[in-house]
């Protein structure tokens, strides 16, 4: 097996790269819940499965399916897709899978969180999470990365974004969350962030916009664009659900300085103008103690849980007005790669969207 | 996904390399069905670890586990074995998993023969299937490697062997059972082995020593040890059960030339003593149409059912007189390798050995 190691990313000289650093591959996780995803799940794995296929364009995918749903996955996905079997709780890689790291000689290895579904016991979205808990150390064993287990550290790749340069951005909504390390205070969070990313400073955003579900993970609020540079969730409607936070998080992102000094240049990306609202017609198995799905209900979409891949920003489509422009937006940022939308409408549903069912690996070498 | 191809072996230049010939690593698959296995298949899981870790001195073994056992198996197994969730419905990876094959230029492809548990609904040793039928191809998604499926082409690995040179060692009686291709003649049958394994010729051995299990696999009876060269079963002692078979083998042998024309040279390895019989002491869990294990039933232990690694060969042992003389025997057939002994009693009561629950992966490149 993958060696599990005793020691820090940092005392080995490993970092994470930033996501816009060059990628080995995408890895994403069947749905397949029917009490998360409406209608049996079949519309999510048509959304999984155009996400996927947008993003092999550009770099090789590989998609994890459960023993049940792997033939199904052949079946369904284009040839060009790996798939490989892998039990899970649900669908949400970022989170629950590894955050690789990588040294100055193009050695790959991994940080494996330890992994509560966003809150445990306290406030966590779904019980068990066993299965889930293993995904990291699992797919270490298919690549043979050696793995670092932050044992008694619980954190999500959803809610940390590095430059690759010594800068990481987080909330503290999330990370200072009751259902995570409560027994730990905010500079001993920081010091667990700047010891297995391998980074010297930490930029805390105050809140995110789905307090409720994974307690404000970054990555439906702000993002490194390149070193120095942050894309930021913008609205001028004062309506808009999640107006507070991105005037405060713009506000405050303009102030900041990276790792190296530099201070930050802060790109708009405009929120769809209609808040995307569950309609009524999901059809959801009941479980004791899930998040109810009233009709009328605000989900949590934002154009900022993108990817970026090799030559490419794969980005979410709602079919909102302001689809084009958030196209327009992330294509200004990114002059170089090819933006290309997905409908992630079904995505939203469930809870998450691109950035959340992804996880890169970086190149090695 | 890995390429599902539709030409054949022999057409793209493919050949199946002998098992002496260098390897990159060796599959197992993780027992654990009560209904085989006796005592919960914990005294079984024992000697899967011994034959895995026996194995890792010589090369990288990869377990594949079920998501139920997969902690399991990362607790009992040492650190060096490499351990992937793979359901399966029993642990013969020699029989579901694939047959490895390579080109001139070292490229590695693999034969996914069709699967039914050894006869399918006529006198397969469990239903269902579905999930070893699995096996080959989710290892080829893991490995990254094309395969060919014989959909319609019933066989399994541990029903022939190969000499790397154009010769295919194989039995009538599995090869011919009304439980696999009953649709076929034996002509077609041997066409359908020379283009998938590109081979020239078929040797036909009569019987195998198990017509119960899996109607006569050729590994426990004989087996290439170098080109031009081959071992065989042997006992002088009338009241063996398998004196017969092993007689008939060896004359048969011994008027044989391979692909290339040689006279076979056949070594004579000897059968344990004492017959390994079901004790009477096996809890296993009822289920209907599985064979009964009666005590004083005849097992099928023989030490043919070895592998041969990368300098070295493991064999079994079985506590029995012949124990040392069947390691004394093989040494003089392998003078360059290092032998070793495991003890697999608890295997053989399960239907096989070391042979029929390893697959090895021949050296790309």
């Amino acid at each position: 097996m993958a060696k599990r190691l005793k020691s820090t990313p940092k005392a080995d000289g490993y970092r994470m790269p930033a996501e816009f650093e060059e990628q080995e591959q995408v890895f994403m996780l069947w749905p397949e819940r029917n009490d998360n995803w409406r209608n049996g799940a079949k519309p999510a794995q048509k959304a999984f499965g155009d996400v996927a296929m947008a993003i092999s364009q550009f770099e090789p995918v590989t998609m994890l399916a459960s023993p049940g749903q792997y033939k199904n996955v052949l079946k369904r996905l284009p040839p060009e897709i790996r798939v490989i079997e892998m039990t899970s709780n649900d669908a949400w890689v970022r989170d629950c899978g590894p955050t690789f790291i990588k040294n100055d000689e193009g050695d790959l290895r991994a940080v494996d969180w330890e992994f509560n579904a966003w809150g445990g016991l306290v406030d966590g979205l779904y019980f068990p999470w066993d299965q889930d808990e293993m995904v990291a150390q699992k797919l270490c064993e298919v690549e043979n990365v050696d793995s670092y287990k932050t044992k008694g550290f619980v954190l999500e790749g959803g809610a940390f974004h590095v430059d690759g340069e010594g800068t990481v951005l987080t909330t503290e909504m999330c990370l200072l969350s009751k259902g995570r390390n409560p027994h730990m205070t905010k500079t001993e969070i920081e010091d667990m962030l700047k010891e297995y990313l391998n980074a010297e400073k930490v930029i805390w955003v105050k809140d995110g916009i789905d307090p409720d579900e994974t307690n404000g993970h970054i990555d439906d609020v702000a993002c490194f664009v390149r070193p120095g540079e942050v894309a930021c969730i913008w609205t001028e409607d004062e309506n808009n659900p999640f107006y507070k936070v991105a005037h405060e998080t713009y506000e405050f992102l303009l102030r900041q300085t990276d790792a190296k000094g530099r201070r930050l240049k802060v790109h708009k990306l405009d929120l769809p103008k209609e808040a995307v609202k569950y309609t009524g017609e999901e059809d959801i198995d009941y479980v004791e103690g899930t998040i109810p799905r009233e009709a009328g209900e605000v989900c949590i979409a934002s154009y900022m849980n993108f990817l970026i891949v090799n030559g490419g920003v794969v980005i979410p489509q709602y079919g909102d007005v302001n689809d084009e422009l958030a196209i327009k937006q992330v294509q200004e940022m990114f002059p170089e790669r090819e933006v290309v939308g997905v409908f992630t409408r079904e995505i939203v549903y469930g809870g998450g969207n691109i950035h959340c069912i992804t996880q890169q690996m970086p190149k090695r070498g």
